[in-house]
Parts: C-alpha cells; structure tokens; sequence
C-alpha cells in the first residue's frame, strides 16, 4: 500500500486517463478494419513482496487486425532501490527511496507498411521530482511524410510550453535510440527527455502535450497505411528489423532493465518485445 | 597480425579440427534428410581496427532442412581489454592485454522434437592462462531420455580427465543457464567450467574430450527425433520458447557481452539468436 501526495496522484490520474482514451482510439481503428479485438486488462501488485513498499499497475494487451500487438501499461510503484542501482539513479544516491508513476505503450503492427511506435511518460521521485519520457516511430519501411508528421507533432508540444526544449529533446532521442553494435538508430526518432524537475505545473503540463501529441499524430499515420497492400518481402524486412527492436530493448533500454531491477511484473516489462521476430 | 605461442597455436588447432569433423557431420545429416544444405563459411579480421591487435575468425552457418540455423564459429583474437571491462576479467585487472581462441556453436533446429544445442569452449590467456567452456541441450519439447545421454556424455568427457569435476561442472551449467527475470532454466542444463588453468596438457585433453563428447551425443539425438511428425501447437510452443533464449543471450550470456565489448563481428557474435521467435 503507498499513499500518494497531490501530486503523484495527479501524475497518477493523467497517466489512467490517458491510457483509457488511447485504448479506446485503438479499438476504434481495430472497428474501421472490420474486427472486435479489444484490450484485456491484467491487474498485477507487489504488496505481497516484503521488500517493495508497493503499488502495482495494470498490464493492457490487444492482438487485433492492424495491431498485431499492442502494450499499454500503467503502473505506480513504490519502494527502495537496491543498493547499486540506487547509485545509478538521480537522487537516489543518498536515499535509495522512490515512487514512480507512468505510462509506457508499444504497438507493433501486422501491415509492414505502417510504423511501430512506442510512448512512454513518467513522474518519479526520490530525493528529486522529475518528469521523463519521449515518444519515438520505428517504421520497418519509413515514409518521409510519416516521419515529418510525428516530429512536427512533437514539435509543437515543445514549443507550447515553456518546459519544452524541442531540438534538445529531439537530439536526445537520437542519441538514446541508438544500437551501438549495430550502428544503426532503431528508428526514425522522436523526442526524449529525463530529469525534468523544478517547476511541477509546468513539466506537467508539458508532459500532458505529450500525450495529446501522441494521440492525435499516431492514429492518423496508422489510419494512412493501414489499408495498403504489401508483399512477402515487406514482411520479412520488418521481421528482420523487429528482431533490431528486440535486441535495443534488451540490451541497452534503460526502462527495461529499470523494470527488471525492481521486481515489476515481467510480463508487463516485456510487453514490448516483438510478437514475431527474426534473425537471419 | 597475432602471433602465437605453442599452447595457443595447438589449441587453435583443435578448434579449427573440432569445427571440421562437427560441421561434416551435419551436412551428413541433411543428406539424410534428403537435403542438399552447406554450410557457407565468412572470414573476419580485425587487422584493420587500430586499437586491436587483431586476430579475427570464421563464422560457419548453413541453414538446411534439418538445422533450421547453426552457427559455428571459431575466432582467434589479441589486443586490449577497454579498462572497466578489464577488471571483470580474470587475470586482466592489472594488465589489460589478451589472447582468446575458440569455438563456438549454436544449432536451432526446425523440428521442435529435436532440441537446440549450444557447446563453445576456448583458450584464454591474459596474466592467466585458462581453458572454459561447455554445453548445454535446449530442447523446446523435452524427452528425459535425451536429457540422460546427454549428460551421461558429458560426465564420461569429465571422468575420464583429471581436469574433469563432474559435479562441479553440472552445477555450474545449472548456475549460469538461469534466466532471473523468469525463473527457469533456460533449458535442461549440461556442463559449463571456466578458469581451468594450471596444468595446460591436462585441461586441455579435457576440452578436447568436451569436444569429442558433443560430437558423438548431439548427431545421435537430432538422428532419434528428426523424423518425428510434429503439430502446430509444438511449432508454438518452439517459438515461445526461443523467446527466452533470445532472452537470456541478450540479457545476461557473458559470451554474447564479451563479444561485444571486444569489437567482434556482429553476425558472428549474435549468430546465437533463433531464425524466428515469438513473445505471446
């Protein structure tokens, strides 16, 4: 059980409200193609560990027509990191104390042809408070129009808020979403940011542009490309480049190995890998 | 260029020799099946990266009717630990120069009766000199009785060397081959030992017996099961289960990060992941 101040339960109830209107935009989509696939929900806690303080989240999954797969997870926890880790994280070093409350979604969709994406926004405090997270579209066969869309989208949910740093939030994305062994990005990019603390109304508010953001350019660049026809080929170049997205996610992403490291719900954790991948 | 010692030239040796006869014997097996399958063999060197000494190696793969997969590398190669990696190196804190020659193989099979293998062992030189390595049987639908001849084999391998700890080696395998943020196994285990050194002739005949051992057990199991009829459901439960292979070598297979902390090739380092894997 954590008990939550105005803030991380505000943080908290953007972050549910947010997740029911996305949901409930997919399943819209999933209507226009002609299928009922909906979102099931799995509730999972850590109040049965002994070490966690608590909290818990709510896993949503949904295999439909155009999305494949689709993750969105929100969770609130609390607890104490352990020792190493704490080091590694802002705040932390003194007091291995936190509360984290976000929202993280992965789509990877059947059509080759329109992009994965992937969301995540969060507040979390230690001995700081700060809001993180980012967006970024990882099209197995990009469309320049689709790529200039998402990153005017974001664009201008930088520039209309005073807590917005569009080229350092985009550069910082494409530093982040980088396969070092591969030398390659991920994707196409979007915007990241981290550590965004001080004034809570305003990385608030900027963070809540984020999602709106999202909601508003994702499903017109899926609406785009849900209807096209594609081959054999498509297919086996985005399963090659799924299996790129499986290896950046377990190897260098740090919300990954944030999860692991604190005893989250594997299943929710892992949510974003691929449903079908491949490795020549 | 590298230049090698007595002890590193005649380990090279054998795994050059080893990667021969194994590589033989299952293209005789495709010919069994009625498949024309090779493996193709792609040379690497790092002669043209300045901060290695260079060395490089030869990745094997055929992709046959079979061997949906395998991967047989050996690789020999000099240079300079990077210095945080070279402290989690045995005998390299001090000194960061090193010696590796190898081998290393990975077979993902298309029928999922038959199980998936991996064996690697290598020589290792820094301030130390060691031999390591190892196998273990990653069957997707697993039958006791190969789990038995597989391990019966391996135990032959150890008791009949010096070098050999049967029990020791078992456990460390049981050790290693865990996957944490799942808790299983990552398949039915086999040997793993590492650090052997001291008496060169005697670790050395007891890699080479390791060797022997993979090569007279595995052929026998892919012969038992390869023409077993298999179903839909055994495909998926194959391809979730390579899920978590991928998994575990991404996440924590020290090979898989010695590789990529050290510059090797890429394909030839991450040969280990499945042709295709599924997360449900």
């Amino acid at each position: 059980m954590i008990v939550l101040d105005e803030e991380q339960a505000a943080a908290r109830a953007w972050f549910e409200t947010l997740r029911d209107r996305i949901c409930a935009e997919f399943e819209t989509i999933e209507r226009e193609a002609g299928s009922d696939a909906c979102f099931g929900y799995t509730p999972w806690n850590r109040d049965d560990d002994p070490e966690a303080k608590g909290g818990g989240g709510v896993q949503g999954l949904m295999k439909g027509k155009v999305f494949e797969k689709v993750g969105v997870n929100v969770s609130t926890v609390g607890g104490e990191f352990s020792g190493e880790f704490a080091k590694t994280i802002h705040g932390a070093a003194e007091n291995p104390s936190f509360f984290a409350t976000g929202i993280s979604l992965v789509a990877h969709m059947a059509n080759p042809h329109v992009p994965a994406v992937h969301m995540n926004t969060r507040f979390l405090v230690t001995q700081k408070r700060w809001f993180g997270g980012g967006a970024d579209l990882n099209p197995p066969l990009p469309y320049e129009e689709d790529t200039r869309d998402f990153h005017a989208a974001f664009k201008k949910a930088c520039d209309e808020n005073e807590a917005g740093d569009y080229p350092r939030f985009k550069k910082w994305a494409d530093d982040y979403f980088w396969i070092p062994h591969r030398k390659v990005h991920r994707g196409v990019g979007g915007i990241f940011y981290d550590h965004l603390e001080g004034d809570f109304q305003a990385n608030f508010a900027l963070t809540r542009s984020v999602g709106e953001a999202f909601l508003s350019v994702f499903p017109t660049l899926v609406r785009r490309r849900m209807g096209m026809t594609f081959t054999d080929a498509d297919t086996v170049q985005q399963l090659e480049w799924r299996g790129r997205y499986a290896e950046f996610n377990l190897v260098h992403d740090r919300g990954t190995l944030f999860g692991l490291k604190t005893g989250g719900n594997i299943d929710a954790i892992l949510m974003s890998l691929p449903p079908v991948a491949t490795w020549a």
